[in-house]
């Protein structure tokens, strides 16, 4: 289902060239103030511009349409909505499916019904309405803190020559990504199924490109010793010497800071000579793509990544609050 | 909550040492055949006795106490228990919080009330009644087929060497183990929130130990440019030169196999000195653990992976026949 | 939650006086061919107009901004929004909580922080965006065929005459309301929790102003024998000469007609004198309302019941398909 | 789906001929007291032994196999077993469905599968363990304080002397039920789609034999004018002088007691000749039916109704806490 939650819940709604996409928040308390102000900054930031992302450009100004009131949460369900303008639906076709996509399980999953039209709801513009979306869920959270940083682009740590040799090959390229979070509560998760682990990953699996997660060492851990992985305790609050757990043990967080790294895929729409299935003909052809594309679409992910952690963590945070 | 699944639902119960431990299972068609011995092969997979494996053995003979009538299910919930006989429970203190283990936060979580004994709820023991449901979520995808293999064991593929080394050093080790699903059709998952990244990978990190998962080139694809990374169509079909992808694109399966790789930590009990939370003299005590462990649990996980994956694609399957 | 369903899932959201309301759809089958049109004839059936309903008018045109795509669903969420024009925000004011209204509860629950104008999402107007899902439902249901109509008003069957004595009085009536649903096939529902009774109840008391529900003969049953009760077999295919049980036994449909009554309050919202609570003041008093109401909103409530009763069934029919 | 809850989830499993039948509690705090005596009460108080009740007699031992640990509830799910002794299988036939019950949908949709004996799944037989559950669900909702009465039997208030003429008649009667939460805080429930009155009721009519359902003045209120059904406020607190509305406004409990009605169907199972339909010979059969039946099973619901209620109104009461 297009829902994540269980008691924050979020629902996604809308495709890239359609009129308007928007999510719903439910669960959400009441009495939290919120401006559309609010949005901005995060919005802004997960914005094209920078150089090796889409030309397409949008005002993505947010329009909540239910649940706030006089700038407060009223407990009713949240929606807002964004408007698409700048949308050149010439540029795509029915006709072919792009390898590396969606297009093809798409086309086959739907009978043909699904709308195309760049990429339609399995979108990366999708990734607007969840930006907008962890905009509440970092004040439900708060104190909690969560960063996401670039580790590398194409394994390299240089990352504008990374992009710009990209763009010189007419090529994409993905990267590694690391997200933090500080000032975790001892104790959030279950151990089945719903970890900390699980639901976290349940949630970046939804962002469009994510193709790995590791928690703590991660893959590392799997060459370590139990005697160095394990984190030793260096007093009886639980305070530890390393955080190679990534912060959760059991599926409950510790108390140490939730870090995990994700595996960005190269964007799969590259200007070079692939091959396309033609659907009307029942053929492959050579075709090379025409559109505005992200070279590096990992540039944009960070927010996108801090809000997805924000709205997993707020249903872990409300559901334990449950039981306290 | 100790459930997953939104059609075909799994849930777990029951602690390491306590009388029983069990699983329900609903959403299960009416009219599968199915028999007691149908589960032996699998249960004894995944039970101790190789090196490097705890020495607790258990009958683990599995009690159907509803569900079945003449060896064929019902469609009403089936429940299935398994007795703990070969219990140790003084090798278990309360007052020790292990390093590396889900003791710290449980007993947080819990306010101290949490079953410590071997884990307790926490533990290994909980992967037997997964296991068996396993068995059953084949059956319902049949003629899918799932097969993991152990592809290193402390970043090592001579893996009797690797555990005879831990063995010497009484330490532990962990491993990556791949999993491969074929027969798989085309369209499972959804885009948003669902998709089939998100699905098994929920399921994956319910599996105690599992620290990192990456689909297809998983972290490699982060390496690679789109040109190379993008499974090119050699057919109209939809057949592919490669599989970089695992099989999922945009969240939804592509027809090729599915593959992942998890990371495996070592096991946390060791017998090597580590200091341990004392939460009766709320102090850090250095300590030698007694008790029976496996030094390298992943050697036992390939059962509990495939019932795990059997699981998360059974549920998929039956939703996705909701619109066919 | 603002959400109803397990496969084929409504979520509502909006307020009386807000900007917008709707409904998202998820889990609707790709390929259902849907025009704006297909909405008016049920929208229409629910406005008001006639006597004894409300005078405000809005033109209920449903905008659908995504999950459909040259005119066929496409499987993915479909959003449809209406706008608020004819609000009259002035009628009300927070400082007075109506008796017989949720205005009392809402405002405890969300600490003053709720969008009291007319009853913000505690509103009558959020069955518009009701309406609308069920004409979708309606579709994927079919050929099952669900017809409602007002079995009494104010315990009479002349209702003309029922609602001029009301609207002299000034004051409000209510009245009950029969459903029932054809062409049902046998085996929809579950024993436990989800009894086709459960599911169809739950949906029902999330109409504003329903009191009451009975299935087949209901409340009279309690005073039969069971040997007048039972529907008896007149046929080995299941043809029963009564239909005593509503079309439902132990949870699952029988393939008789479904057929259930509404008990419907009498409006609260009524122009005489009565006491209410005045939060600044934090005493009681006796006011007059002003404002638009119906005296007998049971009248428009037809439509809205078939389009709950076509969600409810929808989701039970696609989740009956999983397991065919 | 056989489970009930979001927050605090409710599983039950078993056959009435089964080996053992029992239920799966999520979602229970860590630290409750519990003792296995604690369920003695309740649980013989839904026994039968009364005139005009089935002469099955079980112990209805409960075992706790998780969850608990030296008395205390610890947050991990909690299964209780109960084992089936006293059955006499002989007294059912697959072959011929009885009319009334659930015998002929269960049969169509399991496809013959189903375990007939005793109703299987289908029978009044798995309230036991609900009654199980709803004991730990009282704890939860401490001080609220359900209590539930018949009001009539077959109509009348001398219950007895009902009860000796259906025996009489070797028939079976029904009743009504009502069912009163005291203690009650404001602002439980939620307007769409989960209102007290929907949460209520989807439990209820989980229990075998329900048909109808009424809050307040329920069917009354159609019958009420809207200045006679509003509970008028009689001080600034939200106290009324009525409680018409039976303590839910807007789907929200506002502080007065919850309290329904409900209407029980008689007995399904009765001695006198009735027409079954023959499954061998697919035909209809005219036949006496044997085995032991209750002539009033309302006059053991009360128990079954407390436990339903208490287990809707913890999870209502663990969501709110999340919003507090």
């Amino acid at each position: 289902m297009n829902s994540f939650g269980r008691v924050f819940r979020v629902t996604v709604f809308g495709e890239s060239h359609g009129s308007q996409i928007g999510v719903t928040i439910d669960g959400i308390p009441a009495g939290i103030p919120l401006h559309e102000d609010d949005f901005m900054n995060d919005i802004n930031s997960r914005k094209p511009g920078k150089e090796g992302t889409t030309p397409r450009l949008e005002k993505d100004t947010p329009a909540i349409c239910s649940g706030l009131f006089n700038n407060f949460t009223t407990g009713a369900p949240l929606t807002i909505l964004f408007e698409n303008k700048n949308v050149k639906s010439s540029d795509y076709t029915r006709s072919y499916l792009r390898p590396g996509h969606s297009d093809f399980p798409a086309f086959v999953r739907s009978k043909g019904f699904n709308d195309y039209r760049g990429g339609g709801h399995f979108s990366g513009r999708i990734t607007l309405p969840i930006v907008a979306a962890g905009v509440i869920a970092k004040k439900i959270i708060d104190p909690m803190h969560i960063e996401s940083k670039i580790i590398s682009l194409a394994n390299q740590t240089n990352f504008d020559e990374a992009i710009n040799i990209a763009l010189e090959k007419k090529d994409s390229i993905g990267g590694i990504i690391n997200c933090d979070v500080s000032n975790v509560p001892i104790g959030l998760g279950e151990p089945f199924f719903d970890s900390v682990e699980s639901i976290l990953s349940h949630a970046m699996f939804s962002i469009p490109g994510i193709k790995g997660i590791e928690f703590g060492k991660g893959f590392k851990a799997a060459e370590m010793y139990g005697s160095d992985y394990n984190d030793n305790f260096i007093d009886a609050s639980g305070k530890t010497s390393t955080n190679n757990s990534g912060g959760i043990n059991g599926g409950l967080t510790n108390g140490n800071n939730i870090t995990f790294n994700l595996a960005v895929r190269p964007t799969a729409s590259i200007s070079l000579k692939q091959s396309y299935i033609d659907t009307e003909n029942n053929s492959i052809i050579e075709h090379e793509l025409s559109g505005r594309h992200d070279t590096c679409f990992a540039l944009r992910l960070s927010p996108v990544i801090n809000a997805m952690t924000a709205i997993a963590i707020a249903d872990l945070k409300l559901i334990a609050s449950s039981f306290a």
